[in-house]
Order: structure tokens, then C-alpha cells, then sequence
């Protein structure tokens, strides 16, 4: 007899009589890696149902081939119609453009496999509400789907979230949230297709504040009746390969957002704020406490508790790293602090759970599309000189 | 020969063959008490010309002499109009409220007497058009006037001033100014005259908007073209005398700015933003670097330098408390930090100085009337859906 | 009959029948212009009983009168002796370097003269002993007499001491205290009277470890029994007149205190810490609950209250400008931050209405002595390579 | 020809004609957890030599074998001694607790295996002498060997150390480091073994003044001549199975370090101090800079040029997140933050690439062993009343 046991090497983690639920994903640059680092670990920290790594697609089969490879998938592909087809792929999570969206997700529910999207849900509003018809269709049949705003699984604005919902803050009325990053600042760095509307749907509107705004919605469980906003690009010309082009988005835009339980919000971000890296901030002001977030201090909640006696009260800073926390009993002991990556983890995580247990995961593509038509209306404000302009459905 | 020598009585400085400075100040409450600590206390850290704390003019003839004796001056008095007309009385300091500012100021120019009034200049346009005429005048006569935006002689942003004078920040685009505060927050505390539309003009609009605009126009040296507005009542009745009351000013309020120089700034205001207690905020965004500023930590500036190497990067914390710094050596070795009150020390010294230069000094009244005709463009704006609204004189 | 009333001229507050208490200040440097300011100060804000600036003595003739002037005193004066024995003073403020300390304490208490005087009490153990001793005998004659450790002034402080005596903290156990400058770090600034052990007694400990020893004796109500204690100079030459002179002090100095409770502090000053320009800072730790203290950020104070849920400790940060804290009713609304020399008009505000209600004041020359006696202690650590010394009385 | 091709399964990455080093840890607690994460994501993120994660060993047959699936690992064992002498296993990864680190290490360094072994090396100075001794034998036969002394794999510690040898600070002279925890504050809390001195070895001291100490060596690589030291336990007592048990181990410890160069450190930890989770701070003062760091804002360091003018100088809060920032390249974009096991997969990266390069990896076992002289001449010279101890070979 020997000393040492083969550990069992598929799946991940599971049952005994459940399928194994095999995954393939989709986009392999910076979300991919990202979603790939969760699903090669969120069994190792959480418990969650059986499933596989089995193949992760992209254009170039070479590129795709090294990425699998590195980012621990069993198998790479660069035809993602044919992987969506094959009866041991359970869940597709589209980390592609998001001008492809929409075609995948939903020939994916379709094919009646689980869908993961990043956000945001399309560049058009007419693909969102496509894929929200397709995502309700296949929820019927029992197949989940689910947008990856994946800050809403941020410890620190989880629990932002649930002492809201406890009524802490007493009725919220004032809302600031801002998004701001510098990777523009420069003058002379080149075009690309980020900066064209053609290419991304918009600029800093739909990359960050599309963030911005779903915060907003979750941390609040609120709706937006009507906006103003405003848009704005600094550097309306950028090198080119042949010369100068015309930057036809947005480098920073401005909102403020009417909510339907009567708060204010406002929205602001930028891709010029100078020494600002990736700073997601939001504040939230309500009659009985406040709460101050940012993204740059990912581990850090403020918290204002307007109910203690004048004399002691004060914004405190709680380390949101206590098994208390939301997801935090999966880490490590108390202070020592995760990273950026982790709220991928816990995306995957919350997804998986809610597929084993056939309930629909949250967020929505119907909020996904919630936040989409925010978005429109902002644009659609802009260009009628900021005025106010009612949401769809409002 | 005794061992010790009397003290010359008054004036509180001065040079031989020089006229004493006689001053009144009409007002005692919140602004007359900080005013008069800056008179009481100025000649005892910077060299400006003799002058006299005379009298102290007040509505209630016993609050007013009570007032008059604990901060510092010779004599009290009910009647501004008699006051003004005194031979001995130079300067008139008004620290009335905003609905009489145009009158005495006027009167008071027309009798020759320097004048420095507090911000806003006045609660209409047509009020603060008339004192801008009014001083214009007098300064053709040798007569000063200054509007007094004390902010401005916050050693912090008056070393950001400097800053972006020299060009250390490059290219300005994105500024965010927000000026929060919290004593509304409670529905239950009582109307005021400055929560009445008629007595007050508006609500945090011009009362602390005001501040956060004209740093705004302060640090840039630029000037607002065009403007979206937005104003809101989070409590729009309030307990009165004899029941509820109708609150008829904005509880908050937010504008975006598109300035001159092609750089647009956002600003947001609130008295119900509970735990901030005097937060006015400035953020500014250039290509070559950043700063950022806080009220409620009035000794620090933040600066970010973009042009050192990125890898040492980062917002520094200036503790502005060196001799090096604007006002600075004056006061108290370093780190021995000052507080909010000194700001109106700076302001009466470098009023006194101007005068006895014979130059005018800066803020201007036509600088009051700049940031009063960006408050009405924001009101005007609020009342078409926050479309955009050019500014006076663009 | 005039609209105009004149003020009563002196004294600076007052109520009638009461005599009309007459100061005298020794030493127009760097402190006496602090004291002087508080003494011109503190009856615009505060009830105190009547008073007068009456002569500000120093050596230089010519210097001290223009002091005077400056700073509000009726008189100025070159013989301490002479102006102790006037019957129209009645109380002497000792600001002069502290090798004077004792002969003039002594000699004014003597003549029957409340003293305040500056910390360290004395250079030496003997003369504060002697001092301590004449404070008692004039205390029974109801002559009262202080040490002005400014700190305790503080209301952020002043709020930390409420907090403990209400036993917010629980028990406390672990204390750190530090006081870090930088203003030597520079190896060729000059050789001064502060750097010679004759002149100054010792250096970074009995200019700033006093301050921070005297906190953790105000804060927790305790005394000191034990000490190991450690004394460095980094740079132990410098520019005399004459060529290199010996540094006879100490730069920096390191101890652990044993407090009579069972707790332990550790105290750290320094003037080689680059960039720390006037940091105090104190970290009181108790088993439910912790208080924070930065004097660079002197309005705030942090508190960890441990008693609340796990979810939502942390340390809050209060700013310590609300009427309900120490001090602050006096001066401006909440979020108008006040300076560092307030703290000396609080405590000249304390010694007056102690003065008034013949109660002696704190800290009395008592504590100012136990100050003293474990700085003696830490010295004679120093001595004996850091092993463990009692203090005196333990 | 299918679209799909299989990623090739083992090994996680590597070259081809090198052998794919095999890889065995033992222990599989908190330590063996972060140990596991690393190996399993290192080769996602960085170029190293091809490796497998081979055996975890433990004790508990069934709980070590679910650890190894839910790890990455391929087989579980008990046996640690058959593991090392396992041909395909050519890295031994120590996570046991320290009393078994001298064996291991020894029998592994033996065996011609690379040793990984957690702090603190070993309980006693005689085993990290042994230890070392068998690190130096098997170094000259290309067997490497290593302490994982992770914090100096945090990039704001590493960036702090590259800003120091460039000389950016010029002069260290005074250093503060401090840890601080507060898991022990609640006086019920159970007594465990590592609050027993048979055990543990020691308490905050070997535990958490370890990394403390090490940092001050790493950062400024100097060493330490002579210490002072003091322990002490705060709660002597704590609840057992068979009621109360002494408490033989230190709840705190201080001591001031005097270093070669002549700079003086003073070190402090507890796990006393409420409200601080995991607070490792560093403040390194020298005459041309200053750096800042703590460990519970782990992507941040503080950074005062004493260079540039006084006008600006401040601490900079660097966000050590760029791609210029040691081992970030291989993460994120800037601003998206890494969390604290991140520490590990630096560590390992390092481990492998010197194993690959044949060079000896740093922190040595030598280096350990210094770390271990400190510790114990702390303990001598708290025995001894806090008097100054040579440390060993000084």
C-alpha cells in the first residue's frame, strides 16, 4: 500500500450523480484572463457545483492555443459557433467585444447553454433588448444568464448593499458617483478602435460609467426616471497610421439622474483625471448615514452612522476583510486583503451557485438593459444641448 | 526713569505722517465675528498701514455694543447711513446680509469710503450690476472695493494658484468642484429666512456654489461661456411658526461648466450630505498634472506631479504650513497648522495693503458679478429641463 | 443723542465689582507670541473674568516694545523683578527659555502672583522640585499657578480624555506615542543653544517626548512606575561660529514606559524624520476600543469602537468642530476648522476661570513634574544601556 | 480537421528538453492554502520553468487528500519522508509549523531537493544554524534553498527597496517598523498552542516582529549590531479545556535596533492593538526622503522626495500598480489592484526562475538565520531587564 492517493483530476470540485458542467469562454485579452483566473480558482475557495475548463476560444489559433494553455482550459478553439453546438459545453461566458454580444449570447441561450456576459450588455440598445427577449425565453426553459457587472461582487459594496438594505442610511436622497482613470492624458497617444464610435458604441460613457450607474441602480434597488447629461472629448484628434484621426467618442461625460424613490444622483467620469488610475467612487447620503467607497481602496467601506450621538459621529473606515463580510470567510484571516481580480472570482462563484440551484443569478441582462437605457438617454440628452430626457419605460 | 515704557495706544500699526485708517463694520452675527477676529489680530502678524476697529454698526442697540466690546471695537452704533458719513470712517466692511449689500455698498462708495463686502455680492443681478457700476466709479477716485471670497486666501489654494499659474499642471481640462454639507439633513429642523426664496435669494446655490465657482474662475483665470444647471428640494416643507412652510430654495444643486479655455468643470452642492460638514472640494485635472483640495483638511493640497517618472508617481500631500507657503511666514513654524478663520486675516491684510497702494485689489466686485451671472445661468438652465444657457457677456 | 455708543475701553470682559485681574507676560519669542495672541483673544470668545494685557517684558528694549505693540500689550518692560512686585499685576505668564523657568516662578508665586508657565517646567529635577514645592505653599494661600502643556487644549484630545474617563476604551493596555519633526535633518544647519546640553538640558526629549509623555499621563489618568529608555544623535558636529562644535543633546530618543494600571507606552521623538513636520501622534489601544490622534491633522480624531458589530468596526474619523465637543461652541460653526494656537486660548481660558473660582487649575506643577521625573528616568536609562529604571516616588 | 485543439495537460508550463520540475508541499493549512493558490497561478501570469504540482502532505489522511483536489494538487500523502525521497519530486515547499521546519528542510537539502521553507525558519537558533548549515552544503552542490519572507515580495516593499539602493533617500538614519494585530484582544478568547512557549517558540515576537525585522534588513540591507528589548503579555491567563492555562508566550514587543551603518530602528509589535487587522507599517527617514508603507493598504507607498522644493514637498501616495512597478507588468492594468497572496506568487516566481537560473534565491537561509540572531537577542535582553545585547557575530 502506498502513501500517497491520486487526487481525483476532473472536475474541479462537485457531487457524486451530478453533471459535470463544462465551460467554454470566450475572448482571451484582459477579460479573459480575468474570467479565466476565476474559474481556475473559485473551486479552491468556494463550494460550487462540479464543472470543467474545457475550452476557450478566440481568433488566432495560435495566440488562443498559448492562452489555454496558460490560463489552465483543457482545449482551444477559434470557432465559437461549432463550441456552442457541443453537448459537454453547459455554460458560455462571453468575454469577446461588445460588439459581438448580442450574436453570441444568443445563439448560445439557444443552444440552451448558460450565458455569462461582460458587460456592457451590447453597444446597441436594440441588441440589448434582443438578447433581454432571449434571456427571458431561455429562462423559461430553465437556462440562466447573467451580465458581469462584476463590482457588484466587490466585499466592500456588497455590504455597502445590505446596510441599505437594513435601512441604515434611512431614506437616501444624495447620490455622487464618479469613475475616473488618465490612460488618455496624453495628447499624442494614437488612435485606436476604442476611440471610435464605429468600433466601441462610446467612450468613457459606456466603458465606466456604465459601472457608475449600475452601482447606482444595485447599491439602491432603484430605477431611473429621466436625465440630463452631457458629453464631452478633449482631444478630438489622435495620431493615426496615416495621420491624424478624428476621435469620434467621448473622453468624459457628466449625468444626473432623477430616481424614482426621489433621490439625485450624479454621474461623472473621465479618461483625463490626471493621476487617477482607476478610481470608482461613489457616496451615498441619506438621512440617518452615509457611505463612502473607492474602487483604488477596494478593500475599504466608509460608513457614516448619523444615529450615534453628534459628539462621537464620523466617517469610519471598515476593512472589509472580517468572515463577517460578504464572500470574505473563503479567503484568508481577518486584514489581510484581496485584489482586483477577486470580484471575478465571486461572479463566477454567485453564478454557479444559482445554475446548481436553478434560480436566476443577478445581474439580469433585463439589468443589463436597465443600465443600457440610462446610457441612451444620457446620450440622447447630450445631444439635445443637456436637456432632460425621460428613460425608456419611464 | 521708570524700567517700563507705555505701549502707543493706537492705531493697532502704522507708519509716522500717515492717516490712520478708521473702519466700521455693519453686521455681528456669524460673518461680523470672523471679521472682526481678522481685524482684531492683523496688525499683530503682517506689516499693513494703521488703522482703527471704530465701530461696530447693528440693528439691536444693546447686542450690538455687547458685541462691540467683546470683539474689539471702540464704539457700537445703530445707523449705518450716519456711520458711512463720519470723516474718521475709511473703510465699511459689510457683513450684512446679501439683500442689503447693494445699498450700503453703494452709499458707501459714493461717501468715499473703501468698502469690502462679503460674498455673494448680492441676492439679484440687477443689485450686483449696480455695485459693479458703483465701484467701477469709485475706482476712478482712488476708492477700493473687494468682494470677499476669503477662500481665495486659503494658503492651499492660493499655493494651487500658483501652481497652475506656472504652468505645473499643463493644459486644464476636467475640474470637479463640490461643496458639501450636512445641516439640513434632518426634515424636522425648522424654516429660516435663508430657506425663503424672498430673503435669501437661493439655497445652497448661492451660498456655497458660489464659493465652489469662484475658485473655479480663482485657480483657472478663465471664465464660464455656457452652463447646465440643475436645483433640487429634497425637503420641501418644513415646520414653521404656525405649521408647515413652504421651503422655496434649492437643498442642492449641480452644473456643469464649459469654460473658455476649452476645459469644463462640474459642480455639485448639498446641504444634505450627511457627515460632510464643510467639504468644499476641488479637483483639477491637467495634462502635465493634478490637484486636489479639501476644506475640512484646510492645511493640505494635494498635488500629482505627471511629469516625474511614472513609477514614482503619485498625489502628494503638501502640508501647506512652510514659510515657502502664501502667507505663511507670518504665522508659526511648520506643521503648526492654522485653522478657517485665518483666511479672513489674509483677506483684511491684503485689502489693507491694496489700499494703501493705491491698487485694487482682487476679487473685484466685477469678479462678484462674474460668478453672480454663472449662479443665474445655472437657475435659468434649471428652469429649461438643464438645457445649456449661454452666460452674460458670451 | 448720538446713534453711536462708545465701548467701555477696559478691561477685556468683566463683571462689575470684580477686580480687574492685571497680566504680565516674560519672553516675546516664539511662545509669547502665542500666549500673547490667546491673551488678546480669548474674551471674544469665551467668559472669562476681567482682565488686562498689561506689560510684556523682555531684554532687548527696543524689541520688546515693538513686541508689545504688536501684540496688544499696554506696556513693555526690561526688569522681571520690578514688574512681579507691581500691585496692579496679578498675573505673571512665564514664556521665557527654561533655565529662567524656576527663579522667576518662584519669585512671582512668592510675591503672591497666579503663574502660568511654559513647559518643561524646569531643566532640571531640583528647580522643578523647588518650583513644585513654592506652588504648594502659594496654593494654600490661594495663589494658583499651571504648566502649559497646550496639548491637553486640544478638543481632539480633550474629547480622547472623555472617552477614556467614560470608559469607551475599556481597558486599556497598549499606548504608542511618537513626536516626530524634521527641522534637523539637514547635517550642516548650525549649532544653536537648543543642540548644547547647558543651555537646553537635553533635546528631542525635553522639547517634544514631555509633550508626548504628559499626553499619555493626561489621557489615561496613570502614572509612570518604570522606564527603559534610549537616547541617539545622528549628527553629533556641526557649523559653530568658530568651526565644528560638539551636539551635546539628543536628536531622537526611544522609551517604553510601565504605567501603574498594567499598560505599557512607547514613546518615539525624533527631529530627523523627513517630512514629518509636526506629528504628535498617539494610539491609545483598550479592549474595547481605540482612539488615534495626528496633531498635523489636529481637528480630527480617530476612534475603533469595539463594541459594535464586527461587520461595521472600524475607525471613524471625527471631526472634532461640533458645539457637543471641548472647546468648540466658542468658535465657529461645524466643519470651520480651527489651528494650533487655539490651544493656547483654551488654556489661558482654563487658568482664567480657575483664577475666578479659585480652584487650582491643571496641570499643576505637580504634573508638570512628573513629567520631569520620568524624563529623568529615561535618562538615566540611557545611561545604564537602556536596562529598566524606576521613577522617582515608584 | 477539427476546430478545436487539446492544450497540451502538464506540464503548467515550461520549455521543451528541460525537465518539468515536480513539486511537493507539506502542510495545508492557512500557510499550505497560499502556498497551493501560488503554485497553481504562477505560470499563469509569469514565464518560469515548467513544474507540476505533484504531492500535498499532511497528516490527516482525509482531510489532506480533499485539500489536494480542492488545491491543484495531483496526489495527496502523510509521509513526508518517502515524498522527499521521491524521484520526480525535485522542490519541497515547507508550510508545517516551525518545530518540524529543521528536520524537513535537513532531510529535503539531503535529499537534493530545493527547500521552500516558511518563516520564521525554525523555533531555536541551534535548528536555523543546522538549517543553514545544510542550506550551504547542498547550495554548493546546486541545491537552492530559500525563506519565504513574502513581504518582501509586495511591490510597494520591493519599489521601496529599489528607491533606497538608487539612494533616493540618501542617509537612513531613522526607522520605525511596527506590526500590528488585535485577534488577541478579547481576554476569554481560548488558550492554543501558540500561546504555549513549548510550542510557538514565542509570540508577536517570532510571529509577526520576524517580518518586521526582516523588512528593516531587506529595505536597508544592513545588519544589526545590538538590541534592547522588551515582551510583555497583557493577558496571562486564558481559558483552557481543564479550566484557566498560563499564557507563556509575549502578547507585545518592543525594541530599538542599532544597525551598521548607524542608523537606529525601532521595532513594535502586538497583538493588542484593536482595530488594526494586519497592520505591518515601515517608515524609513533619511536625509534626502522619506518612505511610508502599511501592509493593510497594501498597493500604496508613500514616497517624500526631500529633493525638490520645500514649496512642494509632501508624501506621495504612489499606487504601486503601474506596469513599471516591480512584477506588476504581469497583472493588470494600472489601478486595478492585487490582494496579499499575491506576495506568494511572486515568491515562487522568484524561487523558480533562480532553481531555473542556478543562482541562489534571496532571502537565503543565512538571511533567516540573522533574522532569528535579532529575535533572540531581543529575548536575552528583555531577560535582562532591557539592557543592551551584542547580537550574535556582532
Amino acid at each position: 500500500m502506498t502513501s500517497s492517493a491520486p487526487t481525483p483530476t476532473t472536475p474541479q470540485n462537485g457531487e457524486p450523480g451530478k453533471t459535470t458542467l463544462g465551460v467554454a469562454a470566450i475572448g482571451y485579452a484582459f477579460m479573459g484572463k480575468a474570467h479565466s483566473n476565476a474559474w481556475r480558482n473559485v473551486a479552491s475557495y468556494f463550494d460550487v457545483p462540479a464543472f470543467e475548463q474545457k475550452v476557450l476560444v478566440g481568433r488566432d489559433a495560435e495566440q488562443v492555443a498559448e492562452a489555454a494553455a496558460r490560463y489552465g482550459w483543457s482545449e482551444s478553439a477559434t470557432d465559437w459557433r461549432q463550441v456552442i453546438e457541443r453537448d459537454d459545453i453547459h455554460i458560455v461566458d462571453i468575454c469577446a467585444p461588445g460588439w459581438m454580444h448580442a450574436e453570441i449570447a444568443i445563439a448560445a441561450l439557444e443552444a440552451g447553454k448558460h450565458v455569462l456576459v461582460e458587460k456592457p450588455l451590447a453597444n446597441t440598445l436594440a441588441e440589448a433588448e434582443a438578447m433581454t427577449d432571449a434571456a427571458r425565453a431561455a429562462r423559461a426553459r430553465g437556462i440562466q444568464s447573467m451580465i458581469g457587472f462584476n463590482y457588484r461582487r466587490v466585499p466592500a459594496l456588497a455590504l455597502a448593499k445590505e446596510l441599505i438594505a437594513e435601512g441604515r442610511l434611512g431614506t437616501v436622497r444624495h447620490v455622487r458617483a464618479a469613475y475616473l482613470q488618465d490612460w488618455l492624458v496624453d495628447a499624442d497617444s494614437p488612435m485606436t478602435w476604442r476611440l471610435n464610435k464605429e468600433t466601441a458604441g462610446s467612450g468613457a460613457l459606456g466603458d465606466i460609467a456604465s459601472h457608475a450607474i449600475d452601482q447606482v441602480l444595485f447599491l439602491l434597488g432603484d430605477t431611473v426616471t429621466e436625465v440630463s447629461g452631457r458629453l464631452h472629448t478633449f482631444v478630438d484628434s489622435r495620431p493615426g497610421a496615416d495621420g491624424p484621426e478624428q476621435v469620434t467618442v467621448d473622453d468624459a461625460a457628466w449625468a444626473t439622474l432623477t430616481l424614482a424613490s426621489g433621490a439625485v444622483a450624479s454621474v461623472e467620469v473621465s479618461r483625463m483625471a490626471t493621476g487617477k488610475k482607476n478610481s470608482l467612487t461613489m457616496e451615498i447620503y441619506g438621512d440617518k448615514g452615509s457611505l463612502l467607497f473607492d474602487l483604488e481602496s477596494i478593500n475599504e467601506l466608509g460608513f457614516m452612522d448619523a444615529t450615534v450621538p453628534v459628539r462621537e459621529q464620523g466617517f469610519r473606515r471598515i476593512l472589509v476583510n472580517e468572515p463577517d463580510h460578504p464572500y470574505m470567510d473563503a479567503w484568508w484571516p481577518q486584514g489581510h486583503v484581496i485584489g482586483w481580480e477577486h470580484t471575478f472570482t465571486h461572479e463566477i462563484r454567485d453564478f454557479l451557485v444559482a445554475i446548481d440551484a436553478g434560480t436566476p443569478p443577478s445581474p439580469s441582462f433585463e439589468e443589463g438593459l436597465a443600465v443600457q437605457q440610462v446610457l441612451a438617454a444620457i446620450e440622447e440628452s447630450a445631444d439635445a444641448k443637456s436637456a432632460i430626457i425621460q428613460v425608456a419605460g419611464h
